[in-house]
């Protein structure tokens, strides 16, 4: 019943931002992204939960047993990329939000609360950088400027979120510690055959911003010896970035583009500018900064024979993190108790728990998807294996209510906290 | 003093729409487009020439010798593209200006009317396909049609030219005869140190529309396997664009690509469709089948490397075209009297003219450009090679209204038309 449950509100809170290849298209602050929303408002509110959404739009959905001491939080987002797929966030929140429904009606005496969360604008789809709001939380970033950060149309955040009624201003509740499930972004998984993976730690990653400056011309009567054509400079570092991994052994480098635009985009012109974004991650900082290395040689190379400028600066560069061995510990010992197999299993993409896992004790478990796809309408995850994955963030989260991962310090602080 | 005046009013109307660096950006149809073809109709205005509008925004400014018998028609595009020059379109529309005004002063007894013409959005920088006004003029393509092209934000041509009150319903004047003046899209005349360009034929062309379908992916955390990459994808083809140039000999063919679009263009995020528009030229249709041919057995190795789909599909070809020899050889005989030198030149850009020279006798010219830069804000000819250029238009002009070039069949025609 409690599984059958489940797969209903999921397969219900798809339906809001639907796409027509079975995909989900609900960004940040739009009209569905509050539909979402509001939804698990009203799940809370019908269990007597307290909502609270903060300063930048993240929502929490709180289960006090104890009044104003820590909580465990489980969570993802509900923002998807545009063209995304249903899996991708959203069922980390559903399967958050109806464990700790297990939690609450289980549990008698624990030493922490239990929370939801629904992280605003992880995907970046609308306002980039993304993961902004796991960030502020954790306090790496400062929600003053992030309320000030614009899309391409101009809207900031502030104004967004007030537009959808998601700018609060309620505090943070404490946190004790973080868990969150998500769908596998790749295929291992699904090859293996193996139920759920228990994440030890995440790649580096490093990207490069890339500006191509050049003339603009007319493609057909300039000379091509009178071309300084950023098109064609700007495709061959795309190449590049493709190919470098290729100077490494096979998926030791992942190296793409993604966001490419041409300043400006018209027919009969070619551009003055390009502007690219390419992302580099591996298990090895050596391979990421050695393909950086090269690519910044084959770079000058390219400016050179074209005539243009070509400026690169890196950012978002993040070193491998760990996570808690005893959280993977208590996943597999979990895991094993209630039936699905397991492994351990790296992550190339980012996630909240990346910047939770500075502050607090956290655990992070992947569920098998199709062809590992993720940012794109054919996600697909079996019930079967999301309901197994409900099941094993449930039982988590009730041991991490009753003390699991907690130390000593963490937990004498909520015992003095309550007065014991 | 006639100089100087077309200077002033050159040199005036770059003001309208003028950008930071020197340049113009009037797409047709904007607020300058209107003030740009305002200040045309005042100078026609105070001179009691008639002016009309015809259904499809092109503007002409009528001198009426003997009332109802065919002009000689002058003129160029007062749109620009964005981030345009000051000369491209321009120049010509005001030295067709000039030009009728001196011809009216100085004529007596023509055979002819004469007339200046703006042509509506030559550019294509708003509305594609560029030249639809001068191609409906010719009958070429259905005014209907036309009306209802609709640029990226969804305007029609139709709503957009109401917009700035020139959607006009005046016929078109009859045409006996046309000729344009035009900055050289290359460096030839500069380099040679030669003031004017007789245009004997205009270059074989061919466009490429070019869809390369895969599937949206996650930038960092999708192998490199399981990428079917578009935008790495599309990247060889560009590059394979740019340099299949290279397999004949210097300049013999120009080839580039222009507009490039990627859906959806965001950031984490490999996209799922690329479009892009390649486009070949040469003065030989065999070196651009070949280079077809070429690039499409690429392209489905391409396909095949990226386990993706691209369809190709050819579109705006054109045939060489040539000018008519006695235009030439009068474009030579007066410039030998008036002083400049002059060569004959070929275009691999299309002009209005290029529609014009299917339905009457045609005579294009062109003045030095610096760098050979056209569709940019460095655009740049001096004073004195723009004077003579006006110069020499008036004198062909003025030759023409007085039966120059015309066939007798269409001589006779005129003179049976007003009663002689």
């Amino acid at each position: 019943m409690r599984d059958a449950n489940f797969l209903t509100d999921f397969h219900h809170l798809a339906t809001i931002g639907a796409t027509e290849n079975s995909g989900v298209e609900r960004l940040a602050t739009t009209k569905d992204d509050k539909l979402a929303c509001g939804w698990i408002t009203a799940f809370a509110v019908k269990r007597n939960w307290e909502v609270r959404i903060d300063g930048i739009g993240n929502m929490f959905a709180l289960v006090e047993f104890v009044s104003g001491i820590p909580c465990i939080l489980l969570g993802s987002h509900l923002d998807s990329q545009p063209l995304g797929g249903r899996f991708d966030g959203a069922y980390g929140v559903l399967a958050g939000l109806h464990a700790a429904k297990r939690v609450a009606s289980d549990e008698t005496s624990p030493i922490f609360n239990i929370a939801m969360i629904n992280w605003f604008n992880e995907e970046g789809g609308r306002f980039a950088p993304s993961i902004v709001r796991s960030s502020d939380f954790a306090g790496l970033m400062d929600e003053e400027t992030m309320l000030k950060v614009k899309e391409l149309a101009g809207t900031t955040i502030l104004c967004a979120l007030e537009s959808i009624g998601n700018l609060g201003n309620d505090e943070h509740p404490k946190v004790a510690g973080y868990a969150e499930i998500h769908i596998d972004q790749g295929r291992i998984l699904e090859r293996e055959g193996i139920h759920l993976g228990a994440m030890d730690y995440s790649w580096h990653t490093q990207k490069l911003d890339i500006e191509v400056l050049g003339e603009q011309s007319h493609t057909g009567a300039t000379t091509m010896a009178d071309h300084h054509d950023v098109v064609a400079a700007a495709s061959k570092m795309v190449s590049l970035v493709h190919d470098v991994s290729e100077k490494f052994r096979p998926e030791a480098l992942v190296s793409s583009d993604g966001q490419l635009t041409l300043k400006l985009n018209f027919p009969v012109m070619v551009a003055r500018r390009v502007h690219l974004v390419a992302d580099l991650r591996s298990a090895s900082p050596q391979i990421v900064r050695a393909a950086r290395t090269a690519l910044l040689s084959d770079i000058a190379q390219i400016a050179n024979d074209h005539d243009i400028c070509i400026n690169v600066s890196g950012f978002d560069g993040r070193e491998i993190q760990y996570y808690p061995p005893d959280g993977l510990e208590l996943t597999e010992k979990i895991a094993a108790n209630l039936g699905p197999s397991v492994r351990r299993i790296r992550t190339r993409a980012r996630h909240d728990l990346v910047v939770m896992n500075r502050i607090v004790p956290t655990v992070m478990m992947f569920v098998p998807s199709m062809d590992g796809v993720s940012h794109g309408e054919r996600e697909f995850t079996t019930d079967v294996d999301s309901v197994n994955g409900v099941r094993t963030l449930a039982s988590v989260a009730g041991e991490m209510v009753n003390g699991a991962l907690a130390t000593n310090r963490c937990i004498e602080a909520q015992f003095s906290k309550v007065g014991l």
